[in-house]
């Protein structure tokens, strides 16, 4: 399939070294995603051959929410965007960014993302999960009220928020000792971040932002398989104890979120995800250089769902979604 | 459809609060509850109408496993199983067993085991989760060097061993504070169980155990979904981050394992759990009285799966595992 | 679900004696079918009960298809659309109507389909299989040159046309013999339907009049599971053996023909056809009073996909192919 | 996937051409197919490079079944099943062998198969559809009383028949005109097949015969998705319409059919037939010459269901139908 657009596909700047503890990864591997990250040429090859057209950037993880020192982290934002743009400029019509914000100070994140919108021609934000204020040790997560006014000015703005898996605290690593490097995989990223898009889900923060897009790799976490059940049980705990949300927490997922394939090419989750929510709001991505085109395009583009959802979750929705026009297929 | 099996089926004495804390539980449901697991008569009576013809018990959870001093949690377990034993005794074609086992000492939970399994003829043990061993913030796991004596009786006797959902331990909640109704729902306990069964597959122990089988409640605690994407990650993480597993952790779940329909009544889940671990290995399951028989059975006789694995599910797989013999459909 | 659409939904005139032989059927379900037919107030409480919000009228099989002299054909098709609009009229806000047409002479299909639609509302026309030109060994099929016209007034006009099954002409019935139960069952109308589909899509009708909706019921007659193999199979048989259309057949399947789900409440086809051809085609329909909406209606309610494709099918796909408005959910 | 065995395997003597009309086939496509019906040696090479590690020859169709002349068709059974011996003797760990049996003499029909199961070690019968007794304008189909005796020694000789595809009878094929291609391609002959099962089914035959097992390819020549609709409108016909059987229809298909994927490589199809009859009598196969192993092996190698069950279709599902043995994996 030609011109798919992917959207968890990640870049890091020379100038900040952006992705955190390494420790289990293996060198080797490491080396290659990290040289891939600082760089677009190649990149742009490796989409061409797999018939990408348009790849949506974004710092990677932790990036700024890593970031202990609220100046810093909003100074920083700022350039990295402005370097994103630069990059954007080699192949502009094959490469968006989402924004980096500094949400140490959500209304200077607020203000970036709006800069970026507008004056650089981002497609929305990116987020890396729970935010260091102060130091490591501490989180802010997205549903806090002090995050608010970054939501009102996303629903404002009308671009959607990726929310990008993030390793969980330091002090909740128990249960994964002497198996680090399951927790450095997709399962302690994985689940930190669907326990943080369950925040937001039961928060009421989309009952008072119906507007908001937040857009959830790796097939939603697996909430398309768990979240109906932590429904069905959410009706016998005490209402004070699960958040403000006004509607059944899976119509938040159908209604208010967009699931990408990054990192997951698995059919049998595919389908449960699709009869979960539907093909309107799923769509294709890579979590490049993490993971390889190579990989994951050629499963999509032979997976067994009929063209036109493949059309869908390939391009359209996306194009959609971001505004993009792309050549006729 | 009649003669189904289910065994995620709990009971408590009235001699040992074992349901541990219930903050978060709306207090009309949790005594409807527990009266519910402190009887068998309406049991068997709610088992009729729903064409259940065996219930396997187990103590509820923490149950033992949250007894903290070792010397009690091995007394208790003894007259825990002596009781599950009477309980039997009162309808013997349609109850059955699962020991509790006091892994606070591994040595003695199996001798435990092997008395439950020769003297009062249990078909199983049912473990929930971590064991507390001195107080409440510790946690022993089963793939711990110390617990291999337990395996070795649990291969050796030939019976297969349930691992049961568990709270997160106290100083793992940090994620869910505001929210503790998710963390006491199917959301912490499932993760935690996940995880733990995670540490099982890949700490080698089902390499030194081969004919040793785990079952998993909640259609596998999501892993369906999840294990793939964990298996295709691992691969980049230094092997010495991942445990001693000689195989690939999918051949694991597959081979070592039988999920059940505990709690989870969702076609969408069930359909991908199928196309992952096929349905020689699946069972039907109700988690009563947390669960009702009412929604579970009636959903399970109408899901669109073929009749043939209908029968598996809900019956033959389940006679063929304990050796139930039940009269013809 | 409310306000859902139904749209393979028949009527029959006293006027009329539309249905053909019934020779096969158990007596008194055809004397019930038949007085169904015959009214529409009934029926609308069916609707009320069912949540179905609008049903479109459709005169019975084989209706005006099987008249045999033209210039009856083309008097009694006008005859009956004239007295389904007085039925419509009588619930305006419940009911619709798809025209009959005299395909026995095409051009004045075409103008009776135009009367229906311009002076009487209809939605578009519903045909009962081949058509009997002359005698009832006949067969016109719908891909033959003489019917070009029709479809040109078709595409003009912007409405769909319901292609709807007929029984196999007599002399094609040798294999049912001593079965006839079976041909008259869905399985013989089926088959007829099916390869008259096919013909539409082989022919390049469909090339000619690109714009072309036509409906299939029966979740597409068989064909969402049938039809990749026969399109795989043509490649090796001659080209002028398998008609002039210029793309592959399943293309037009997912482009130019909406699926509904009358009579089939059968979950697993219907994974089947989303699998094949999206849900931005597929339509909920009853086949009433053939079928029952109280069994086909709880069915769809909960069968198991999203609910966003739910309120499609159900709903909002119906309703923008017809152009029909009803109040919000 | 290693030791696939594939069971619609095809071969033609030199000495009896069996392919029957090849009009509407491009030509070179047929002279390829026909060069490779005469031979075993790069069969076997193509079965070892596609993990093939035993494949079940049968006649090519009509084969007997087309012989008009009954005392011929008896002589060439026999004659054909020695040729067949010889095959599979060239490479006896690689090929097996179905019967040919002469059915226009029902008793020697039965003769021939026992003899070819006792004596030349086949492993049951592969039937093309109706048989020709007289002339080819006749059709004998399996149902008819007249072939009992045939059934009684398949029982008591406990191996299964494949019930093959042949091309509908000349008078039969009207709808075709004009579309000849659509007849001789999988359509034709798949209509023609399906309703000779239903035939089968219905007609009492497996409740005289309870323990037979036929075996239908192409995935049941759709079957899956429209048995259950007949099953649902047959409740409405006249009981004599249908046959004597006993129980409902999709039961039969569940208990007494095998159904292999032979020349359907489409996953979505899989699905709905796993959905409907479970993995247990589902399995591998080709269709060679007709399909090309390297099409179908690695669609099969690959598609998204569990290893278990592509273990069990693969291989031991029909390991413990035919009574083979391989090497381990």
């Amino acid at each position: 399939m030609q011109s798919k657009i992917a959207l968890e596909e990640h870049w890091e700047s020379p100038d900040f070294y952006a992705t955190g503890s390494h420790d289990f990864v293996n060198a080797d591997y490491f080396a290659d995603v990290q040289r891939r990250l600082q760089e677009v040429d190649q990149r742009v090859e490796d989409m061409d051959r797999n018939g990408i057209g348009v790849s949506i950037l974004s710092l990677t993880q932790p990036g700024i929410e890593g970031v202990t020192d609220t100046g810093k982290a909003v100074d920083l934002a700022r350039r990295m965007n402005d370097q994103a743009a630069e990059l954007v400029a080699r192949h502009p019509e094959r490469l968006r960014a989402f924004a980096a914000v500094p949400l140490q100070d959500p209304e200077k994140a607020a203000d970036e993302l709006e800069r970026a919108v507008r004056e650089l021609g981002f497609v929305g934000a990116l987020v890396n999960g729970y935010s260091n204020v102060g130091d490591e040790t501490t989180a802010q997560y997205l549903d806090e009220p002090q995050v608010d006014p970054f939501w009102a000015r996303v629903q404002q703005l009308g671009v959607p928020v990726y929310l990008h898996p993030r390793i969980p605290l330091p002090d909740q690593q128990r249960i994964y000792r002497g198996y680090e490097g399951l927790l450095g995989s997709a399962w302690g990223f994985g689940q930190e971040t669907a326990t943080h898009a369950l925040r937001l889900i039961l928060s009421g923060l989309l009952d008072r932002y119906p507007d908001v897009n937040i857009v959830l790799g790796h097939l939603g976490e697996g909430l398309p398989f768990t979240l109906p059940r932590v429904e069905h049980r959410l009706r016998h705990q005490r209402p004070e104890t699960h958040g403000a949300h006004e509607k059944p927490p899976t119509e938040y997922l159908r209604n208010n979120f967009y699931l990408t394939t990054s990192g997951v090419f698995r059919t049998q989750a595919l389908l449960n995800t699709m009869l979960e929510v539907g093909t309107d709001r799923l769509l294709f991505s890579v979590d490049y250089p993490y993971e390889s085109m190579d990989e994951l395009a050629p499963w999509f583009d032979e997976c067994p769902i009929s063209e036109t959802d493949r059309a869908k979750l390939g391009r359209t929705n996306s194009e959609k979604l971001f505004g993009i026009t792309q050549p006729a297929a």
